[in-house]
This record gives C-alpha cells, sequence and structure tokens, in this order.
C-alpha cells in the first residue's frame, strides 16, 4: 500500500484517467469511485439531476428496473418504459414516450443487460433523444465498457458508468464514471443531497492528483494495470476478442442443441443467455455444474429464476474457457437426464 | 474471484458478520459496504435522519466536520460545537449543549480524531447523552475500532462505523456499519432519499447470504481472514498490543527531543501526533523521511498544515516499524537542520 496522498498515487490516478477516457472515446471528465457498479449508477443520477425531475427510464431487465429504482429512490418523476424481457429497447417506441415528455430531464438506459443477456441500441436510442429533446442521456455500461462498443463522444452519451471487475478485467472495487460538458453543467444545478459520491470532491481532488477518500488501493493498482494493458493491445482489437468469444459461446450452446434465450441479432457480447431445455431444472443445472465440473455458471434472475443459464465471456476469458463452460453445461445436463 | 450469489460467500459473509459484531462487543445488526470509511459515515446519517432533523455535531478536527459536513449535506439542522484542534471534546460542553436541544434527533462525533491524534471520551460524550436526550449517537470510529476499547453495547453506541484499511489490517475497499436496534428503529422513519448505502437491501439480502451489489471480492477476503485472526488472538490482547505500540511511538518522539501535539492523556493510541520543531517546515520532514528514509509519515491537514507530523501505529504494526520511524525522523531533523 502507498499513501494515496503521495507523488506515485498523482501519477497513477492521472494514467488511469487518462486511459479510461481514451478508450470510452470521450473528451469529458472521468472520475474513479470506490464502489459497486451500482456506485456508478447512483452517481449518474445524484449529480446531474434533482428532485421532480422527469426522467424517462427505459428498461429491458432487471438492470434497467434499477436504474429507474434508483432515481425515483432519488424524487425523480419516472416514466417507465418496460420491454420484454428478452427483447431490446425498440428506439421507435422510446420517440413515442419522449414527445409526450417535453421537460424530460434525463432518460436512463442500461447498454447491457446482464439480466437477459441483450444489448440495447445505445446509439440510435441516443440519436432519437437528442433528435426529440435536451434530455441528458445516462448509460449503465457497466457490463459493456471496454467489451462492446461506446464511443461515448461520437455517440452523444452524457454519462457513463462501469465498474473495475467486467471487461475492464480487475477486481471488484472501482466504480468508474465518465461524464460530458452537459452532465457536468447539470451537476452545477443538480439539488439531489449528496456526498460520498458527489463528483465536486472527485474534481477538486483529481486537480491535486488525490482521491477525496481512501480508494481500494489494491483493486485501483489492478485497474491501472489492465487498462494499460487495454490501450496497448489496442481497443478496437479487444473488441473483436470479445464479439469473437461471444461467437464461440453462441456457436457452442448451439452445437450441443441449446437455444439462446434472446434473439441473436440482439444477443450481448459479454454474455450469453441460454434458454434451459423444456424438462430440467436451471437451478439444478448451475449447481451441477458448479459442483461437479467446477464451472460457474450464472443463473436467471427474478422472473427468469431457473429458466436461463449464463455464460459471461468479458476481459481475459480465453477460447479454452468457453469450450469447458459449453462442456460442462453438456455434461451436467446429461447427468440431469440420466 | 469466486460466484458473489454462490454458497461460498454465504459462508464468508456470515462468518465475518458475527466475527466482526464480537469485536465490537454488539448483538446489534452489522453490515459491509464496498467504500471508503466515510461511505460508514454516509450511512450512518441516511439511514437513521431525515432532512430537517436537528443533529448537534462535535468536532476536534477534520473528519469530524466531515461528519457534520455530510449531516448537513442531507439535509439535517446541524448545530456544531468545535473544540480545538488538538483538544478532546468536553463532555460537560456537551452537556450543556445538548440540554438547550430538547428534538435533538443525533449526536454525531468521530472517536479517533486521525488528523490530530486525539481520541474522544466516547464512554462519558455517550452517558451525556443518553442521560439528557433521546438522541442517537453515532460514532465515526474509522480509525479507532479494532484499535482501542470500542464495547458498542455496553457504551451505548447505536451507529459505529469504520473501514477495513485501518485497524482491521485489510486493504481499503469495505466499510463497515454496526447498529443498534434503536438506529434500526429510527432507519424506519428515515426518509433521507438512498439506494447504494439503504441498509434495508444490506439487510434483504443478508437474510439469503449474499450482497446486494458485486462488493470488492479482494478485501472481503483479506477482511475475513482478519477478523478471524482477531478473533483468534483475542481482542484484548490486539487492544493491548496497540497500547504498547502507542506508548512506544510517544516514548520514542521524546527521546528524539519532539513533543507531542496533543497532550499525552488524551493522545491516540492508533496514530500519534507530533509537533514539528521550530524552523522546521512540516512538509519538507515528511518528503525527507519519503525520499531518503523510506518511510511515510503524515503530514498536517488543513490549518495543520506542516505543523505536525503523524506516525500511525494501527494493525500488524511491529516494534521495529516504529523504531524505523522515529528513526527516519530523526535522520530526516538533522538532515534539514544540516
Amino acid at each position: 500500500m502507498i499513501n494515496h496522498r503521495g507523488p506515485e498515487f498523482a501519477e497513477i490516478i492521472d494514467r488511469m484517467t487518462a486511459n479510461f477516457k481514451t478508450i470510452l472515446g470521450t473528451q469529458g471528465r472521468a472520475y474513479f469511485l470506490t464502489a459497486s457498479g451500482t456506485g456508478s449508477m447512483e452517481a449518474a443520477i445524484v449529480n446531474t439531476l434533482s428532485a421532480g425531475d422527469r426522467v424517462l427510464s427505459i428498461s429491458i431487465g432487471s438492470f434497467g428496473n434499477r436504474f429507474g429504482d434508483i432515481a425515483e429512490a432519488y424524487g425523480a418523476e419516472v416514466t417507465r418504459i418496460e420491454f420484454e424481457w428478452g427483447t431490446a429497447a425498440d428506439p421507435e417506441k422510446v420517440r413515442e414516450t419522449l414527445v409526450s415528455m417535453p421537460d424530460c430531464a434525463a432518460v436512463i438506459v442500461t447498454h447491457n443487460e446482464s439480466s437477459t443477456g441483450v444489448m440495447n441500441p445505445i446509439a440510435d436510442i441516443s440519436k432519437v433523444v437528442h433528435a426529440e429533446s435536451d434530455a441528458l442521456i445516462l448509460v449503465d455500461a457497466v457490463s459493456s465498457a471496454a467489451g462492446v462498443p461506446l464511443p461515448m463522444d461520437d455517440w452523444g452519451l452524457d454519462v457513463v458508468g462501469t465498474a473495475s471487475q467486467k471487461s475492464w478485467v480487475a477486481p471488484p472495487g472501482i466504480a468508474m464514471v465518465a461524464m460530458s460538458d452537459r452532465a457536468w453543467k447539470a451537476h452545477e444545478t443538480s439539488t439531489i443531497p449528496k456526498y460520498y459520491f458527489d463528483i465536486d470532491q472527485y474534481e477538486k481532488f483529481l486537480q491535486i492528483g488525490q482521491p477525496p477518500f481512501t480508494p481500494a488501493l489494491s483493486v485501483i493498482y489492478a485497474l491501472d494495470h489492465s487498462l494499460q494493458a487495454i490501450v496497448a493491445e489496442g481497443i478496437e482489437e479487444v473488441l473483436t476478442r470479445h464479439a469473437a468469444r461471444a461467437q464461440q459461446t453462441r456457436d457452442g450452446a448451439k452445437r450441443i442443441g441449446l437455444e439462446l434465450f434472446p434473439d441473436a441479432s440482439i444477443a450481448s457480447d459479454t454474455v450469453t443467455a441460454i434458454r434451459v431445455p423444456e424438462g430440467i431444472d436451471g437451478k439444478s443445472l448451475v449447481s451441477r455444474a458448479r459442483d461437479e465440473y467446477n464451472v460457474e455458471l450464472g443463473g436467471g434472475q427474478e422472473k427468469l429464476a431457473g429458466q436461463i443459464i449464463r455464460i459471461g465471456h468479458m476481459g481475459w476469458v480465453q477460447p479454452e474457457h468457453i469450450d469447458e463452460s459449453i462442456d460442462a453445461v453438456e455434461k451436467s445436463l446429461a447427468d440431469l437426464r440420466a
């Protein structure tokens, strides 16, 4: 552990900030908070909005619902559009709702919905938002950024929140937030009460190369290393690698006779959701794979409990890891059917 | 990394919760949040208070001021008693103020003020609070718990907040919060907006052995280990060890001709603040010790910048580490005077 108020930390945080911005393709501001990914979603809300602000929440699963819940917890007037789990948000439906909300302050949306393995068409949604309103667009990119394309400035996104343990290949513990100039301006008039997630403090201390509060240093070290590795490999190469692993996973599921949960055209490149075959209990499948084959699958959440399994393929996942996972699913299914 | 929604994590979190409560001497509730120590202070405020509540903030330094700032940020009506930096809070002064605040909802106070190396008489303050009011007592124990005596239930404390990187001997990243039944009851009527730090979610998920949000797992592992080690060594032995290291540090400072910043009777057992001798710049002293002798001293904060140095002696600090630090101070002073 180093002194987080000393010169070594200043060097690290400057380098991390620059690399994170390069990877996201943004000229905006960026901050590292000691928190889970949900902390980045909360930071997006509390730093740009005020109680009573109208917010349009687009949800295609449990993380989308959570984003809306956070906005509501802080007193926003939330209008929710919920699409069926397993489908993606339809930008035209977003347009229809948005035109009836002339005072909409922000549209909040999940990029990659981990709970259903679906990716939302963020670029198209952002176009609609900017065409029809002055609303900010706040994106939960916890499980997408650094795994799938998300050129923040090109796509006109105002806040992007993500987390160290996902495609950033570091342990969990650091939430990352990037903000556009519009978001920073909104922050100046935001009246939601805040302290720990108040971006003002992070900005003020960043000027002197320090964090406002003692950060999760061990995670900072790992993340600094990962950010450098991603920039060194090249973000395009990293994204191509993620797409290849995702395709391998989808092909593998098909090979062992399973169906994807979402349509392949909207399937996530960071997590694949697979339908559990009829007559099989998804929870038993997850347990079997863990106990007999030492492979940790994700199960279905909430209304999908027992109905799907999920295989993550973010970060430094290698082709043989995917093979192992598919293999474990095949064997576990055979065991359960025996 | 394990699945934080799997059976291994459930075992870890149950064990950690039990050990943490044993060490603090409480039958109350306890939670682990992924955050800096400041997150534990914020959790104490947002979970027990409502906007407009009257709060008495007792401060003897920069961390005390921060606690008051957090309460104010969330809309509490904060009355502040500030004692001179380098002194401890006087329970009789607290009584005088408290009797004029019949509707006081909470008294907030720092146990160990790291910025000045002073420990507050929390047991005496708590007695006054309970004798004169129905106010809750919320304690910032970030740099005291597990290093100095803090029997939570015996002393009648309602919320105790602390952090993994201090006397708990783990890396930074996990904030820890313990709550009495009174605090839990206050939580039920608290209307401050909250989500990430809402203790309801932590309680609900604890029932099924899960965290509500992905925790800083690497820190969780280390902290689990430390908590077991503290219980195995025995909390009394751990506290005795801390007291011995503190005494060694104070003796060492005296031996090389330096004065403690606070009076020895109120000097902290986890961090020692030493007055920088006249004619010496404290910042140069800190730099010199770092650059020439590889010893990381703390400097003075805010109004004490340049005037004091601070030596931490929390956790597994060994006698030879203290000797090294004192030695580095002595040599650096000689260098600066040469």
